[in-house]
């Protein structure tokens, strides 16, 4: 049976045979007025993944949002710039109508490729057990209506880092969770598109809870998660010039390092 | 009087009117077999510049390098992908006859704008005084010969930090050295995307001394740097399936962190 994840992130080759993909994007992956950037990404992901069959995995991808995407028929438009050696790297624009919503550039290889060498010195962050964590299905019905993104997957906060939810806000620019899609999918590269987007923006910690929008988004996989719930962490340390940084690390069940990225974002208004 | 570094980046429109600039890439930036991956996003960042004349500064610009760049002519064709708002994004391709050597993706905006909001927690890294730190100046002639670049600036190293340069690598995975351009030149924002690259591979401090090659590099100019020194650390901490990333701080003489970037590089071989 298909996760709800893989049916609306799934991408379809039209006619014409030119690694041009239709997508049918779904408003329960909507926030605030628009599709959450990383639902975006792992669409995009997908129409990259079909258009580099012997280079399954994405190694690396940045995005630049240029205009909030909704609901209903997309069509992402990728470009293989260069294939050959154990890396490629393509383009791709995910459009609706003549309006492109987001530009990406990606390098696509096998994470099968030297996945035994491991020489990380990253130790995780802190995370108590998750029966000691808060879910997201406390948050308050008039928040689970503007967000139904909520509703896509189970998120266990640290108790320490969501004071703002109550008015409390701890100034920590730290956002830490537990993380599983809402029908347990287990993770693999594409899904860490999605997880490295999916928290709520880091400047909630300082009590500004309105909408950040991303300008650009890099996500490096470092390797395939292990099955079994991710560990997420949000932080940033740079709030200036009306932007901030958002630094992100997805751990796996297995203690790996899988996925790093940043965005730079607006400061909510 | 020009500086070395504004000569040899500067970018001219081509007769077309459309966007395309051509530029002479200079031998005296070449590090092993090609040239410096910040010396050719410094000539991208003055095309993307000439093309979006009300933005005036790169904010964010991810760089996938494609093949090896050469001295000689070379081509940068810039797309505006949106313009209007305070940010602009854009596309450029650098160009060797028909090969692409290098595609990119930028975000450009003006750093004057909301330049007095600054809320950052972080702090700079340590490094000793200018007169405790070890020049590149210092190293062999051997490696001079292959590394031209070299000449065009002075690194003054954290002195725990160069042990890899007498056969004794720490294996701490950071650099940290006080950088400025050979000739005085004052830091802007255009320089900075040549500085996120500039120090060795911080795989040195693990005795592999090869040539990195990047996959992918994006850097976020945070704020125009004050006058004089500059500090720039590299780190990484996540080696694993025969790549690893490279986070690079930039600190300014007046005590700011004015650019932040990050680079997945395959390790030396």
């Amino acid at each position: 049976m298909s996760s709800v994840f893989d049916t609306q992130t799934a991408v379809n080759p039209a006619d014409r045979g030119d690694h041009t993909y239709s997508a049918q994007l779904e408003g329960g992956w909507m926030v605030g007025g628009g599709l959450n950037g990383g639902y975006l990404l792992a669409v995009i992901g997908n129409a990259l993944k079909a258009s580099l069959p012997t280079k399954p995995d994405p190694l690396s991808i940045s995005a630049y949002y240029l205009s909030a995407t909704t609901e209903g028929p997309a069509q992402v438009d990728v470009k293989v710039l260069r294939e050959g050696g154990s890396v490629a790297t393509a383009a791709a624009d995910l459009k609706q109508g003549d309006d492109t919503r987001i530009t990406v550039l990606a390098t696509y290889g096998d994470l099968d490729r030297e996945a035994e060498d491991v020489r990380t010195t990253a130790v995780p962050f802190d995370l108590p057990p998750r029966e000691q964590c808060v879910s997201n299905s406390m948050a308050p019905e008039s928040l689970r209506k503007i967000a139904p993104l909520m509703e896509r997957f189970e998120m266990l906060f640290h108790p320490d880092d969501i004071g703002w939810a109550v008015g409390e806000p701890n100034n920590s620019g730290e956002l830490r969770a537990w993380f599983r899609l809402e029908d347990g999918r287990e993770p693999d590269p594409i899904e860490l598109l999605l997880v490295v987007d999916a928290l709520p923006p880091v400047m909630f910690t300082y009590g500004q809870l309105g909408w950040a929008p991303t300008l650009e988004l890099t996500a490096h996989v470092r390797a395939k998660p292990a099955p079994g719930w991710l560990r997420v962490r949000h932080a940033t340390r740079n709030i200036a010039g009306g932007m901030f940084e958002e630094d992100c690390e997805v751990w796996d069940s297995a203690g790996r390092l899988v996925a790093q990225a940043r965005q730079l974002a607006r400061l909510p208004r």
